[in-house]
C-alpha cells in the first residue's frame, strides 16, 4: 500500500519538478527542444547523481525510462500550456515540496538499502530532492538555489534526518517514511505560507575606529 | 570502412570542441594551463558524461588517453594561434557542427550496444553531443548553450532519433549511421546557414484591465 | 610514516577547503544549511569527481563517512566563527595551498593505483585538487577559479607530473610523494608571495585599416 502511494508520489514529483524546469525555461524564452532539456534534467538530475555517486547502475531512469519519457512529455505540454503552472504558481511550489520532501525520504531509503552509513544516507537523500534544482538554475542561468534565502535544503534534510533516525531506531519502514515525508512536505509549506527563514550569516558590524 | 570515417571523424570532433573551449579560454584571456583545462573539458565532456551515466567503466579518454592528449596538443597550440580559429570563426562553426553530429551518432551507438533502451540510447546521442559545450559554457563563465536561440541541441536530437529509428527498423547499422549524421549535421549547417531558429516561448499578452 | 602524514594532511585538505566553501557561503550570507551544503561539496567535490570518473566504489567518502563528518562540522562551526578565517584571509589561502598539494598527489596516486596511465593520473590528480573549488564557484554563484589569473591549476599540474614522472622513473614511492607534494606547494605558495601569473592571452592588437 504504502509503497504504491510513495511510488504514485515520485512520479508525481519528477512531473513537479520537470514543470518547474519549463517554467525556467519560459522566463528564459526557450524553444521547445530547451523546455524538454531543461525540464529533463530538473525532473531526473537529484536521482542520477545519487544513484551515480553510489554506482548504482542502471541509474534509475535507464532502467525505468518511463520517467525520462514523463519529463519529455510533461515539458514539451508546458511549452504550450506554461501560463497555467504560472498562474498558478503557489500551488505549484507547493507541489514542488510535495516532490521535494518525496524525493528525499525515496532518495535515503535507496541509499540505506544500497547498503550506505546513515550520514551517507541523509546526505543522498539531499542530493536527490535538490540538486536537480540545482542544475536547472546552473544551466538556465539562474540564481542558484542555496542562494536564495528559503527553508528547502533544510527541510529534505530534516524529513532525510528523521527518517534515518526513525529507521535506526527500529521503527517500521511504513511510520519511518511517513514521519520523514510528512515532516519534509511540513516544513516546506509552513516555510512557504509563513514566509520562514533561517537566520543568515550577518557580517559583523565593523568596529567604530575611534574606540 | 564506415568504421575508420566514423573513427576519423570522432577524433575531429574531439579537437574541433577542444578548439572551441579555446576559443572561449581567448576571450576571457586565460593563462595557457586555462586553455588545456577548458578545450579537455568540452572536448572529451560529453562522452564523460554518457560513460558515467552508462556505468560504463574504464570512460572512454581513460581506455584511450590519445583523446585527452589530442585536448591538451590542440588547446595548447590554440593558445599560441587563436588568431587561426578567430578569423576562420564560421569555418570553425561548420566543423563544430560535424564534430556535433558525429557524437550524437556514435553516442547513440555506445549507448545501444551498452543495452539502453531507445529513448535513453536517444538521450545518451544528445548528452554526449552537446553537454562538453555546456560544461564549457559554465566552467567559462559564458552563457549556457541552451539559451542561446539556435538550432543546436534540436540538430543533435533529430540525427540521434533518426539513427535509432532507422537501427529498431532493420536497417543496416552503416545506413542508419550515416542517415543520422548527415542529417543531425545537415540540420544544423542549415541552421547556421539560414539562420533557423524554433520558435520560442512568448509570454502571453496581458489582457486589458478594462475588459 | 608517510602514509600517516599524508593522511593526516588529507584531513586537513578536506577542512582547510571545506572551509573555503563557508568563506564563499558567508559573502553571500547564506544559512548554516547553505554553509553545510557549500563546505561539503567544496571539501569532497573534487575527490568524488575522481572517484566517479575512475568508476572506484564505493566513493571515498561513502567508505569513510568521517570526511563527510568533517566537512559539515567544519561548515557549521565557520558559521559562527567566521570572523577568524576572515581575518586571516592570507593564511587560509597558504592552508588551501598546502590542501590542494596534498589533494595533487594522493589524488594522482589514487589513480595510479586504479591502473590509469600517467597523463591520466595527472588529470585525476589536478581534478581532485581543482574541482571542489570549481564546484564551490559555480553553487556559489562566484567567478570561476579558472577565471582568475592565478597559479592554482597550474601548481597542482607540475605536483602531479612530477609525481608521476618519479615514479615512472623508478624513484621511491615516499619520495615521489614528498617531491610531488613540495614541488606543488611550494609553487602555490610563492605565487601567493610574489603574485606570480603565467603570461595570458592578449588579444592582437587590430591593423589600423588604412594599412
Amino acid at each position: 500500500m504504502i509503497d504504491t502511494v510513495a511510488g504514485a508520489l515520485n512520479w508525481f514529483g519528477v512531473a513537479v519538478f520537470a514543470t518547474t524546469g519549463a517554467l525556467v525555461a519560459s522566463r528564459k524564452q526557450m524553444d521547445i527542444v530547451g523546455f524538454a532539456l531543461l525540464g529533463t534534467v530538473t525532473g531526473i538530475g537529484g536521482g542520477t547523481i545519487r544513484d551515480t555517486l553510489l554506482g548504482k547502475y542502471p541509474v534509475f531512469w535507464i532502467a525505468e525510462p518511463g520517467y525520462l519519457i514523463t519529463c519529455v512529455v510533461v515539458s514539451c505540454a508546458a511549452f504550450f500550456l506554461v501560463h497555467i503552472p504560472q498562474s498558478r504558481y503557489s500551488l505549484l511550489l507547493r507541489f514542488d515540496g510535495i516532490g521535494m520532501a518525496v524525493f528525499a525520504v525515496t532518495g535515503t531509503e535507496t541509499a540505506l538499502l544500497a547498503g550506505a552509513a546513515p550520514v551517507v544516507a541523509i546526505t543522498m537523500g539531499v542530493i536527490t530532492a535538490t540538486f536537480g534544482g540545482m542544475l536547472r538554475d546552473v544551466l538556465g542561468g539562474e540564481s542558484p538555489l542555496i542562494l536564495r534565502h528559503e527553508i528547502y535544503v533544510t527541510a529534505a534534510l530534516i524529513g532525510a534526518a528523521c527518517f534515518v533516525l526513525l529507521t535506526v531506531a527500529g521503527f517500521a519502514r511504513d511510520a519511518a517514511l511517513i514521519a520523514g515525508f510528512v515532516l519534509a512536505a511540513g516544513t516546506r509549506l509552513c516555510a512557504l505560507r509563513w514566509k520562514w527563514s533561517l537566520p543568515r550569516y550577518r557580517p559583523r558590524e565593523e568596529r567604530p575606529p575611534a574606540e
